[in-house]
């Protein structure tokens, strides 16, 4: 089987990320920062070790600055939500997943005010454009690093330099990015990194986190018992506690933190330099196929390993059904949660098919996926 | 080692289970619900079945009507926001953990107004005290099914009828009885019920859930990707994906299932006998010892398998860095974030030390814990 579909979660993990999750399982099984008893303090050890190790890894000041959440989504919902107020303006780009879309249409209707910059037809984003839609009661600036659709990757840095020249709070949603393209959230002007645990990061589906700069007050989407002032029933206001409401994941916080390790050890450039190899074969190979409708950029140095495309009239889905029916190749159909980079690459109505590779991929399965669609483009 | 913290994390957890979770990790490792290839589709269906496992294990109508969450936490958030606006009132207990009292308290902020009910010192309820509460705009009673500090069971199937005949919202947290006491959604009249994965459930950290009652309309703490109708940027109504935004934790939901059918394959009941006779094999074995405070029922009939105890004047985070250093024995000390229990009980200042005990624990445990007791107090 050829799976290429890592822009959804990746697989298969590290051995140690299996391996991670059953030895806390079995081993350090209590629940970490509430009772003192040894097995519950080892647990507790374990989270603060993956908060070091995130923190590290995106240069966070401090590892109080990780708060893990369950997925990315939740780390958005928290962000947006704990920040924008009615009467607050928002700007994001037209290439963003529902995880920041849906958020912003749900607010929209107690009275946050909500721009879109548009992207090009390749989702490429002009940082004037995000300029000129600044308004005076402009509170954040929400976006992708790269998109989930085609992997273009928005500047981030020149519109973390204008966020950061006129305060607003800058949110960069790196579902795409954490784990496989350099994130330095200080030198960034990153003010908000919401990531996934189960992409990039090579960690167990349930994990995520967000980065929260510090100082920045965030009103919590939940409460509730954090094993700290236990006596107030008000919420903490320091961070993490704050956030992080309830029995963490610890088992999967674990698998986190060893799929980050992996990632430390094999290099994140190599990595990307792995990725940009396959993107870059899989896109000089369909180059010059005959009905292959290409979207994205097309040119692996502005993209992440993931790469989107239609086969003449053929339904995404028949597509990626043939994909994986006839040649055991796993990608993604449809609408990828994303209807306004759809709307912005012009394939609102019909999707695409998504192939996205990851560091266990090889340049033999790119071939594979080549020959593949050229034989289903021969006999349509 | 002893360990008797399980009220705040059951360990070990069944063989099955650890298997559940890697299984999935290493063989349906795909995004469930996203995709159509074919290890996406096996995702999926491990998520319905365990859906419908847990549907049927609390007699709902449906697979549809349980939301997976990563803890109660999230769950009793998910429920208490999505049902109370400004000017609604709200009833709970006195024994209420902070994962309900703090979002209450909360809300308090934007107009809603949230009556507590005084318990005796015990931790009983009488259902009368909670009609006398209810006023015209009463839209919903929260109430935890046992204290997470004395384990007293709370009358939730009576609090239940008082509820459905006034058309009032009733959302039980059996964060302490999901797996050990029976639950029938239907027949005890709850609308909403939270639990959390990890406890009595068997299921690994990060997982949990809302069971709604069909009709019960909740608006989202969260929204993003649902894999539903992505070309709306409206959350979709239907259930769960209104309440599931974000990729699913696969393994940890296969995980939690292979606890329920460890539990349905034990039989709830005999679960239910072994902890009563650990209960009250302790309690027993502490009714005579000098200088030991006692709280909560002291009624195995009347609680869950959770004691809280404090010895002479001895500090409890004291006590039980003793049990855990000179006997091994593992137990909770503190708040247990739950300040208006204590508040009730008449413990908010110095804590007490909690024991708790699952299906894995035995009676020479517990006389090991009796005799490590004796010797604690007899050095004093």
């Amino acid at each position: 089987m050829i799976y290429f579909d890592n822009a959804a979660t990746t697989w298969p993990k590290p051995e140690a990320v299996y391996d991670a999750v059953v030895n806390t399982m079995k081993n350090y099984g209590a629940n970490p920062g509430r009772s003192g008893h040894r097995m519950a303090l080892s647990a507790a050890r374990i989270v603060y070790e993956s908060r070091e190790l995130l923190a590290d890894f995106f240069n966070a000041k401090s590892p109080r600055d990780i708060v893990f959440t369950s997925n990315a989504t939740e780390a958005l919902n928290m962000a947006i939500k704990g920040v924008l107020k009615p009467g607050d303006h928002v700007i994001t780009s037209s290439m963003e997943h529902n995880s920041v879309a849906r958020p912003l249409f749900a607010l929209q209707k107690i009275g946050v005010e909500w721009d879109v910059v548009k992207c090009d037809s390749r989702g490429f984003l002009d940082p004037e454009d995000v300029k000129k839609a600044i308004k005076p009661h402009t509170r954040l600036i929400a976006m992708t690093h790269a998109s989930n659709l085609t992997g273009t990757i928005l500047p981030v840095e020149e519109v973390g330099k204008i966020a950061r020249e006129r305060c607003i709070l800058f949110l960069v949603d790196a579902a795409q990015t954490a784990g496989i393209i350099p994130i330095d959230v200080q030198r960034m002007n990153i003010d908000l990194l919401a990531f996934p645990g189960h992409k990039g990061l090579y960690g167990p589906q349930g994990t995520g986190g967000l980065y929260v700069r510090e100082g920045v007050d965030i009103t919590p989407i939940k409460e509730g018992g954090t094993g700290s002032l236990s006596e107030h029933l008000e919420q903490p206001r320091m961070l993490p506690d704050r956030l992080e409401s309830g029995t963490l994941n610890t088992p999967g916080i674990a698998g986190l933190a060893a799929g980050v390790r992996f990632i430390k050890q094999k290099d994140i450039e190599n990595i990307r330099t792995h990725e940009q190899k396959l993107t870059s074969k899989f896109l000089e190979g369909i180059k010059y196929k005959k009905g292959i409708s290409l979207y994205g950029p097309g040119d692996p140095a502005h993209m992440c390993a993931v790469v989107s495309l239609n086969v003449m009239e053929l339904d995404s889905s028949e597509l990626a059904y043939l994909l994986d029916s006839k040649f055991d190749i796993q990608v993604r159909p449809g609408l990828h949660c994303s209807p306004l980079a759809h709307k912005t690459i012009g394939t609102g109505e019909r999707g695409a098919v998504r192939f996205s590779f990851s560091v266990f991929n090889t340049e033999d399965e790119v071939d594979e996926a080549l020959e593949a669609l050229d034989i289903i483009c021969s006999r349509i």
